[in-house]
């Protein structure tokens, strides 16, 4: 019989592993120690590539009946910055007045305890025969490179045959209070520079020079000129935003010979990363004309939008939560990009987890509670997801 | 009787002193040496100020009569740069082809050099009673900070009552050809900063953000929407540059707090710095309106637009010129700032000298033919301004 074990002591068990990107810190030995003890058939593959470092990744899986729930996260934290600045130790897994303390609190070895509470539970009253299998998909690169992460291990995974129905991935996607949002999708993310090209000269000969920075002013503007579009069903509208513009000419009696400037844009489900570059290169091409020379560097991107249609299993997660919380979550497409990205091309995948609000920052932490009613609500799932013979269970 | 130099022979002197600024490099002890044994009283005063390099500078006068010719002018240069990427030692004054080779042969090594030989010339054959005086006002600081150069020399010769009736500074003013153009004023000068002040945030969050560029884009394009002026009588219209736009942020997914945007305005006879920074934060405030929150740094200037008019000392020039070349020269306000900016407020002031073409380049040189022939032209200047009892002598 497996070992019981609360989300909180799983979470301070992570917490006090530095694994910051990309040093494992022992946070996935920890974890696959925990998950071989239940049951799992436990693997730490390591993935490498030039220029990256090697970053070790874990995949488990307990049966092999369909069907298979893939739980899904990321070991790595962001760095602690200065670590004097925190009330306690970044990595020392304090609880003070209800909450925990710890670099990953909630971003998401939180989340990721939660998963594992929730699983040991479970096998508790069920045992291994639930009528389905579990996998636990866990990398250390995902506030990194993510190179040598959740690509590599769900193609690793592919190669050997593992094939999964559903997918929750635990990163913190409520805004302000448990329970609120489900992310079913992600926008896409798409960067560029455009850079103006000019001809450099002395800031009183006008005519002899060809001042970029006009040209760029020009384009910039065309680029934001007209939104993309108005949004879609499930779905933001897709927008445009420059980060930078760099010209970085010192001399104030120079006009220099170039300019760029670098934005980025979230896109939903109307675009892909290749029609939009068509509709930047349209509204700049129209802007233009013959008296701007221009070029636009498009990043590669892996990130495209994707959703994952409102259907039974996200109905089954969203009754789970609003069971534990009294609250219906909002089905969302908003924010940054994750992991889900990858993972949508293996199964349907959406992400539910902690309360995001301390993420990345000094003093991220998380109410106790919260670990709590997360493990409660996947305990939810998991009874709903394999209801084996008998109905599913209701907590105690 | 003073020494008669040729003008190549006094080029070649002060081109082998290194006197880069704020080196002396022994230039005008050099310039010193030859005004004293033609009768000059020479001084060497030597100014200062916390921050900037102790200059030195000469300041010589022959006769106490009215009227005063102020010949003005800088033995300093900028840097050769890479000395190897020359074709002759940039310190050398080598003749080849006809050319004499070395920083400072048009800026402005060879224009005082030009007025020297043709002083030298003129009191040789006219003695010291010619009907006047001549002053001598050369900097060793015009290339560099301009601090301890001619604005201190100018209020250091008024403290002791020196007197000048009009001034002829040999700075290069011929775009192509000798005689082509005589510059009676300049336009000002003006450079400000503008910043546009927003809330940084994640790019995925930008209701939770503020991005400044737009903002930035909408004031500067304000700057540009409409012409300062359309020029007036002896000036081309006045005229906006941006030099830079700085934002610096390498981040990506990142919105920055703040962006900002450098430019330059040279400006004519319409407008005052105070003027001109009153328009400049009116169509600020226009496209401001309460979206936008700016600030507006205008760096102090000295650099004001003047105009020397055309009366009969320019025509006298513009004559000398003409009989000499068999060109007619431009009245000019053109092109950058110079050391005139300071003299005006002394004596009417024009400023004529060699083709600046290769001014501030690796291999910058002069034909050999181009000083003797400024020579005759600033010896007809001094017959002129001079008649004395006898009318004006032709050069033989």
């Amino acid at each position: 019989m497996p070992e019981i074990l609360s989300p909180l002591a799983l979470t301070q068990g992570l917490i006090r592993c530095p694994s910051v990107t990309p040093a494992e810190g022992g946070a996935l030995s920890y974890l696959g120690g925990i998950l071989e003890r239940a049951g799992f058939a436990v693997e730490h593959p390591v993935f490498s590539e030039p220029g990256t470092p090697d970053i070790e990744n874990l995949y488990a899986r307990l049966g092999t009946a369909v069907p298979c729930l893939l739980l899904a996260g990321h070991t790595d934290v962001v760095p602690p910055g200065d670590a004097a600045a925190w009330r306690h130790d970044p990595f020392g897994g304090v609880v003070e007045a209800g909450e925990l303390h710890g670099r990953g609190a909630v971003d998401m070895k939180g989340g990721l305890a939660c998963l594992t509470a929730a699983v040991l539970d479970f096998l508790a009253a069920r045992g291994p025969d639930f009528g389905g299998s579990i996998a636990f998909l866990v990398t250390g690169d995902e506030e990194g490179p993510a190179v040598n992460g959740t690509v590599k291990l769900l193609a690793w995974a592919a190669a050997r045959g593992e094939r999964f129905d559903h997918c929750i991935l635990a990163e913190p996607t409520n805004p302000a209070r448990l329970g609120e949002m489900i992310k079913i999708g992600r926008r896409g993310s798409l960067t560029a520079t455009l850079t103006v090209h000019g001809v450099q000269g002395h800031v009183a000969y006008p005519h002899l020079a060809e001042n970029p920075i006009p040209g760029l002013l020009r384009l910039a503007g065309a680029l934001l000129a007209e939104p993309l579009d108005g949004g879609t069903r499930h779905f933001d509208a897709s927008n445009l935003e420059f980060t930078t513009l760099d010209v970085g000419n010192p001399a104030t009696n120079l006009i220099p010979g170039q300019a760029q400037g670098t934005f980025n844009i979230r896109f939903n489900d109307l675009w892909t990363p290749e029609s939009l570059e068509a509709e930047l290169r349209r509204r700049l091409d129209a802007a233009a004309g013959n008296a701007v020379r221009y070029s636009l560097a498009v990043r590669p991107t892996n990130a495209v939008a994707f959703l994952t249609q409102p259907d039974p299993f996200v109905h089954l997660v969203a009754g789970a939560i609003e069971a534990e919380t009294g609250v219906r979550p909002a089905l969302s497409t908003s924010g940054g990009t994750s992991d889900a990205r990858f993972i949508k091309d293996a199964c349907p995948v959406i992400e539910f987890g902690l309360v995001g609000q301390t993420m990345h920052q000094v003093d991220e932490r998380v109410p106790v509670s919260d670990l709590a009613r997360l493990t409660a609500i996947f305990r939810r799932v998991l009874d709903a997801y394999f209801p084996g013979h008998a109905a599913p269970q209701e907590r105690a």
